[in-house]
């Protein structure tokens, strides 16, 4: 029987789409449309479904998350970015869907456990994986296939 | 003379869409569609108007107060949900409208007050019911027509 | 089979004899006599026992709660008043009845949650009512009711 | 026209009654018995009605300013002691009272403002001594009675 | 010359009455009936004279410390229970009794340690012992005893 | 050679389109309309090229920044409102645009630094003013007009 | 034997020399010179020398009370106003006269106590007196006599 | 009739003797004495009287302020500079006079709001300018102009 | 059957060995090696088999603890002494062995609960014994015989 | 010309060799062995060297790191566990060996961010990885890699 | 060429003028006199230049380190004493003065470390010397030569 | 009589071994090999005994502390650098051997006072030096000598 082809959503919080121009010191300059060819391209290599969605504003990222749990998302790989300080209503969205989605939390910088921990929406994460640069994303990409197909195996 | 009707606004907040599915060992079983239906009943019976408003975005539940408070809402029954931990702009806007549109706050769970107490919002509210489960809808709803018969008879 | 009749003990915690007189801009004038009559014609018109219990004393609120439980009372409803505070043994009390008293909190003003929520006893009730005046003693009343009804049903 | 005889409570808290006996090297040797003895002689001699009250229990110290109160006391005198830490029930009493019995609080040690002020109480009071042993009480009864005749002489 | 025949005050603290009852799977099912003979029959094969005193009410507890000192008691065993809190007026009558009452504190579950210390009484204790459960009881009779047996020695 | 005509985005946050009806003894009675036709007769004045943009949603704030910082903007002057207190992302999103629109940060009332610093975006703010009434946006407008002089002068 | 005539420093802290015109519903609208007559002829009924310095700088409060205790004085009465929140060097030097400067601190209004504790240079007063206006300096002198007068009595 | 002609303080608060001089990098290189030049030349245009005074002690300030609100400035405009951290007693000064002379606050730089807000002072301010470098000294009197102007206007 | 002969490691934490020379006012005379024999009598009379270990060393208090599993030690008795307030690598060492090694925390001074309580290794012990100088051992012994005695009846 | 064969040092904090046996319901039931092996294939089959050191001694841990340091090894790969709470020593250790030994830290487990963040150790990290599992070893150690190859070709 | 001749402020702050009678049993009985003349000898041993400067005004402190900035001084040793715990304005003055003025702060006792750090001063010092008692004089100077002469040498 | 040769204890702590390597723009360039030398050449000129012993293993300091105290070292003059922040069984340590061992703690850099201070060890110096480099070695040693010679003289 072929194996299945899993279905992943790639969320990119807020301030996310001003990447490569946002503190290139620190953040890169690899642009946001730079990135989504990058990721697209590695999932298609895997074998996997992966779309990808931007957005400045907490409530959207919550209406995208419920609909992917009712399309039949495997999966929700997340940089929070500029939500990670006060989306408490994203945070318990995550514990909502926690059962059939699970969520992988990447970060591209240190920055987010520097001085103070600040991600409220690690608190439902399966994995998280923070300041290897870009690389952050295809190590959170791996480790989600990882659980999934560990998952998988057992059920 | 025949008695004045009264015309309410049901506001729910973050994530209220996905009762039912959210947690139902914490929140129950009632979808969001059950419990409108309930309500528009409930309202029904006592010639009450009543509309039901949901938003998973704090700005649009500003958007939707203002625009009660212009249209002449007399009441506004509200579960904040997710918008209570960090809806500041919130809790502002319902100081704002607060001389003209009273403001009863319900949470279906103990969550609320357990370890801290969460609610921004209800620090503007004129009265608050929580942990009853559904029937906190119920209770509230009878606790605003209370007041708003109250204040009627004074005026 | 004729339904049950209910047993229900209402509780006033410390101050609340003073109820009328005490800051009446704050807690209406409504007295304490003046209450517990409205109360009792409640309670009779729903076919309810209701008993009135009045005390400034922590110990003797623990005292009168568990002889509340071995005389087979059905629910408690307590307005904790000056008790809300420094509670500790009340708030264990009402954690070692939990399984056979269920327990209603109300307080007649927004005061509670203003500024920082004040109630230790809250951690352990089922419902709260808060902010209508003397009408969260109606609504406290009426959410017990629909709680033991509800679970009778069920069981 | 005959002046006002004025009438006061002292009320001793919580310890009081181990006065003489309890860490003589910090509050003195004098008893409770002695105590009571020169407040009645010195308020004899300034024609004042002086009642004294002892309780080791918080709720009796409300039960009896409440009847106090009723009873037409002009003035409170009141070292808390072991009621200042967390007798929150009994600050939420002097406030009740206060437009009808202004509450004058001493203490006799330092104790009270050394390392973190720990009186309650003290937020109601209309003044407040300290520190000068038990001479402490002399000076509260002195400023309580300068307070009571320029009331008088005002109105 | 025949020994020193101890005689010791056992003050159970606020809740204790309902041991048993309340939350059997923490606390056990040992009664405070059982306790009690389980306690005397102990002191009785010791050749201690044992008084057994329960409270709800923290000035009652006052009043019975007081009244033990003054009777000739060589020491105090105390589980404080839900007067450990806020027992401030407890931990400063014990202070009082200090030099001539030895006090024992003890905690039948390890909850008194668990997420912060709560024991304000224990600030004057000469010896301290949780978590055996009942044995809590045996072990700190036993270091009382322990306790003024050398100090007999020592005079 | 002429000079440079500047272009300024004015951006209203949450709360700031109920202007003049909202708690107008704190924010006085001047509308939005009123305030956007003197703002822009004011840059009007001064050869300055201004847009004004309200919002009660942080994100949507976030969308016109980023856009602003495309279309040339040369500077930002903003009453954050509401979206003062947890605008997390808006302040990542301030820092993100720094080095290409400066940013002046305006408030009417005293309240903002009155029991605390709410503002969070001041953070990245060149200059702050406050408390002036609506004066404090001519104030604002002046500052940063200066602000962009002085750098044309010395670029 | 003639009686010792003791010799007092009053000493008025940072603002006080503004009484009478500040905040008047606070602090009333005797004024420093008012002020100064009225203590001085009760100390000279008294039979007692008194000297009144006004500062609004907390190093000329040092040198004062230096100078006093190489002077002869044989207390300090303060009122330490503005000093009182930062006043640590003040504190300091308040220690370092203590053995031969006895220390009595007044305040006429509530303020100190209410909302937080403020006075860092009560630390090192003997005695304490607050809230009953003009006339807590009247209580603060007689205690500082009765102090003199028992240590005398005693030596 | 003739315009009033305002006369304003500008109070230059500790460590301002030494600008120009001191970091640079952060206050710039206008000198102290370039500085008050600058002012009163901007004043003389606009026809107000200006006095400039400069000190490192608090007390100083103090004794300044109150002898201008006695002799009939209208207007404080005052950099507290090193005095803003702990100039309780400026603080309450300011109170104090706040009926007579209203206070501008002006900050050169952005430091008193990075990383906690310093200011006590900006307590009792009117207005509040900070971070335009040496042109929040010119917003700043222009602020004062306006407010000074609009209340002729009123009264 | 002949009962089970126990075999329990009382582990001496940093500084133990310095015992009867380290502030012996506070800890006593008896010394590192008196204590030593006086347990292995006590062990010895009550047919148990006691191992001591001191270390000054955290690690290798796990190093033993973990070895004293796998060797089929019965429970633990331990002194945390100076790793009580930083071993959080023993405090989960300790919740790791727990299911096969019951845990008695024992400590000979009132120091660990006076002013904050500090044992974090205390978060896993079974039971607790403090403040009765050298017999703080004796009765955590005994603790632990009662413990296993008890555990091994319901066996 | 051949690629360089990176030479990795895998470090296990306190605690990890217990892994397997400790708490298996949450760390699951490979022991330190299995672990051992499958990371010793990995890394050979990616053709680097791979040296593993366990340690419950955090001073053995800075011994082994600047060994490392001086010994050429090329990335650090480390589970802090049971140093991760009070490794403030290593914590320096990793600053200071920073320059030339690039630092990933993994964790098995959600516990280190679950209900604050708890490891001091990862201040200095490059990269971080937890919640994945036995999973976050090959998740870290492929980071590693990537790091090294990515600093290899910019080099 | 002849050395340089280094020329020193030694500064000593508030309450220091009474050394030696200030408590003596904590900071000795040396004298302010003694002190300042085996100081002037140890200087005039070595060929230094020292002027000493007593205040207990902190702004008369600025005025003398500003003055002697402009006068040429080489180093500032200084016992901030009483204007150690709020001397915010002398901290911003040291931080003015540091790139000409290095600065040495000294301590006689043991205090400042004692139950938390206590100097702000020392923020912008360049050594700091504490508890040897007047030794802490001469060891300060002798640092402060050292780092003078290191200098001297590396220019 | 030949004078006393004293016997010091210098103990470098954790992460000393690495001093020239680590962060060498913090502490410089000087080896710990330099360092060694450079003391032992100090301590021969003075006539002193001198050990030096490295340990990055914060109960090997303790063993190396005792076994100091017992062999008849007159001082100790200590770095604890990576042991400050955690190192409580070492201040219990340097506690207990007080009486024979006096104590000074040296610093290189100005880090340990710079936002916050972090030495748990200093609560039991006699003498603290921080700040001058490689000088605080050389001043702590003077200082120490100091002491013991001063001892010697009243003894």
């Amino acid at each position: 029987m072929a194996p299945r082809r899993w279905k992943i959503l790639l969320l990119q919080g807020a301030n996310m789409n001003y990447l490569g121009k946002r503190e290139p010191a620190l953040y890169g300059t690899t642009t946001a449309a730079d990135l989504d060819r990058m990721m697209l391209d590695y999932a298609e290599e895997r074998g996997v479904d992966l779309e990808i969605f931007y957005t400045n504003i907490e409530g959207e990222a919550l209406n995208r998350i419920y609909a992917a749990a009712d399309e039949g998302f495997d999966g929700l790989l997340m940089n929070p970015a500029g939500l990670q300080y006060a989306g408490f209503a994203l945070r318990d969205c995550l514990a909502a869907v926690k059962p059939t989605l699970p969520y992988i939390e990447v970060h591209i910088t240190h920055k987010t456990i520097a001085g103070g921990f600040h991600s409220l929406t690690a608190e439902h994460c399966q994995g998280f994986v923070l300041g290897f640069g870009i690389d952050s994303y295809y190590l959170g990409f791996d480790g989600l296939l990882r659980l999934l197909n560990r998952r998988a195996r057992v059920a």
